[in-house]
This record gives C-alpha cells, structure tokens and sequence, in this order.
C-alpha cells in the first residue's frame, strides 16, 4: 500500500513549507493547492471562490455522513458546497490510491484515515506565527495587530471546517501522530528529523 | 545555561521509559521518582503518599501563585500538600541549576518555564496503551475493563493536578514543543529521532 502523510498547520506556523520540503525529501507526490484546482475544474465554480468554501463551516445544515455513503447525497439536490465536499473526498481517495503522497489541509487525515495515514500536525507559539508572516509579501504591510487577527480567524474557520467534517477537535493530539511546534527550528532542519521518524516507523 | 527537557505523558504511552532512554543517549541527569524520593526525605512523608498527593488536585482550597511567591506562603498554615508542592518547586529549580537535564512529570514544563525547557508530551491510543500495561507485572493480572478504568482514572487525575498548579491544560499542543504518539514505534527509535531535533534546536 502506499504511504500517505498527511500534514494539518496553524497558519503562519510554517506548516505549507514543511509539507512541501518533506515530500521533495521522500519523492512523495505533493497536494496542496493542487486539490482545489482540481475541484474547479471538475466543479467549474472558481478555486478562490472554493479556497473560501474550504476553510469554512459548509452553508448547508443537514448533516453528511462522509466515510458511510457519499452516494446516497445524490438524492439531495446538492448545493455547491455539498459538491465541493463530494468532489473532495473523491480527489483525494484518487490521490492515495494514485501513489505514496504528502497532503496539506483539506481534513485529509480522517477523509483517508482507511489508508492509515501519518497525521503531522505543525504549530507554532503566536509570536513566532505573526514574524513568519511579517516576512511575506502578501501579509508584509498588515500591523501586528491585524496580524493577529488574520491568524486568529484563518485558524478559528479551519478548526469549523475541521470539527463538521470530521466532529473531531483540529489540533487535539489524539487526530495526529506528531504535533510539531515549530517556534524554535528551522523548517528545513525539522524535515530532517521527520524523514526519520517515518523511516523509523516503516522498519517495525 | 542548562539544557532542560521535560516529559509529560499519558500513563501506559511508554513515556517513563522515553524520558530515560533520551536522558541516557544525552547523558543528561534523569529525574522521575528522585523527585519524590527528596520530596519525602526533606518533609518526613512517605513516598506513597506523596505519589498520591502529586498526581491529584490538592486537598486545600486556597490559591496558589506559583512563580509569583512561595515565600508569602510561609504565613499559611501550610498543609501538606501545599508543602509537597512547595518542595516539589524548590527541588525542580535545584535540579535545573545543577546540571543538564530531564524531568518525566510533576509540572516541570510549567514549574520551570524560566528556563525555557524543551517540553515533550508522549501519548498513545487506547489500545497501544492497554496492549503495555499487560506487559507489565504490575498491570499484567487487570482485565482490559479495569485497566481502561484505570488508564483514564490515573490520566484523569494527571490533568487535574496540572490544571491546579498551572491553569493550563494537560496535553494541549500550545503548552509543548513536540507530541509524539508512540502506537506504530519502538521508544528506542523515537528516542533517535528525536535526539536529532534537540540537535537542531542547539545549532540555530
């Protein structure tokens, strides 16, 4: 069976850098902003418009049951966000059984929890989160203060996102196999130690 | 300064036995039952006692500042636990000022935060932590019921202690550096892996 890792992140914490690194250093494909392009293709609703849907509460309130029966939904008159879902959990059950890959975000550690796979959750102190953001363009001239806005709610939507799809607490032990603070590391260095955890848990 | 590690755990995660591998490979002092074995020696309390008393909510009911001010506690009628919590400070702090270390329990991550711990929590699921408590004697004559009761009772009383002394919550991401769940490893290779992250941190 493939491998599959998948990696949750605070934002700000470093955690798309991880990913990406971890999977080049395991030849592991990669998925990121791959999933949502390729729900807008196959939804032909734009990706911003879905990167919003994706780390949200979904609009609708009757309850989907994912891992039981997606198929069942088709008797609903599925409204866009139920469809991005689906096409989600479609992508993604593609990607595990294409070959051994890394995903970021998108509850793909319990959407694929069939395959069993490594769940890396990677964190962050708030200080640090608010200097790796002063280092990006696009977040350069927010004030620390709207920083810390920004941080506050990008987190808060994905946890709502995370706790209706799955009903799980996002970022309580118990859903990963490795929580990560990564305040004082080089993202690089991390990666390093990582690849050995997992070539470690490969040989038992 | 001194390196300090702590290493809080989830009873029955092999977390003991992490904390005295790692302090080996390190060669860094390894403090766990010393602790209530100085506790005892210094307040004339039996050991067993003082274990009971260190993973349970105190008994007495009014507050304590701990990192604000043992000393005003002088004018207390100091009960035992509020003394064996006291020693419990004093003797960390000896310890942190003695050598480098590591610290399996009693707060230490919380007690001294001042000196910037590296602050590790060992966890594991349910059935890993049953599958080794009945490896052990202790545990090995426990019916799998009894023992979950008793792995949620001893965890149970662990957050409550950590509640009382650090308003904080045990096992929650943002109070560590790293969580590791030990279910699909061997602790010695953990122990490899993450000599290798302290290795990183130091270089930065």
């Amino acid at each position: 069976m493939h491998k599959i890792i998948t990696v949750s992140r605070q934002f700000g914490s470093g955690g798309r850098e991880f990913g990406k690194r971890l999977a080049e250093k395991l030849g592991y494909a990669y998925y990121d902003q791959e999933i949502i392009k390729e729900i807008a293709k196959r939804t032909k609703l734009s990706q911003a418009y879905i990167s919003r849907m994706s780390e949200r509460k979904p609009l609708f309130s009757y309850p989907i049951h994912i891992g039981l029966s997606f198929s069942s939904l088709d008797s609903y008159n599925l409204d866009q966000s139920a469809e991005i879902i689906k096409q989600q959990y479609t992508i993604l059950n593609e990607a595990a059984e294409r070959s051994s890959c890394l995903i970021v975000g998108r509850a793909a550690d319990y959407l694929l929890r069939d395959y069993q796979p490594f769940r890396i959750f990677i964190y962050a102190d708030l200080a640090s989160k608010i200097a790796r953001c002063q280092k990006r363009e696009k977040e350069a001239e927010l004030s620390e203060n709207e920083l810390k806005k920004k941080i506050r709610l990008i987190d808060k939507n994905r946890a709502a996102y995370y706790k209706y799809l799955t009903d799980q607490k996002w970022g309580e032990i118990t859903n990963y196999d490795l929580c990560l603070n990564t305040s004082r590391f080089a993202i690089k260095d991390l990666v390093e130690a990582v690849a050995l955890i997992l070539r470690m848990q490969s040989e038992q």
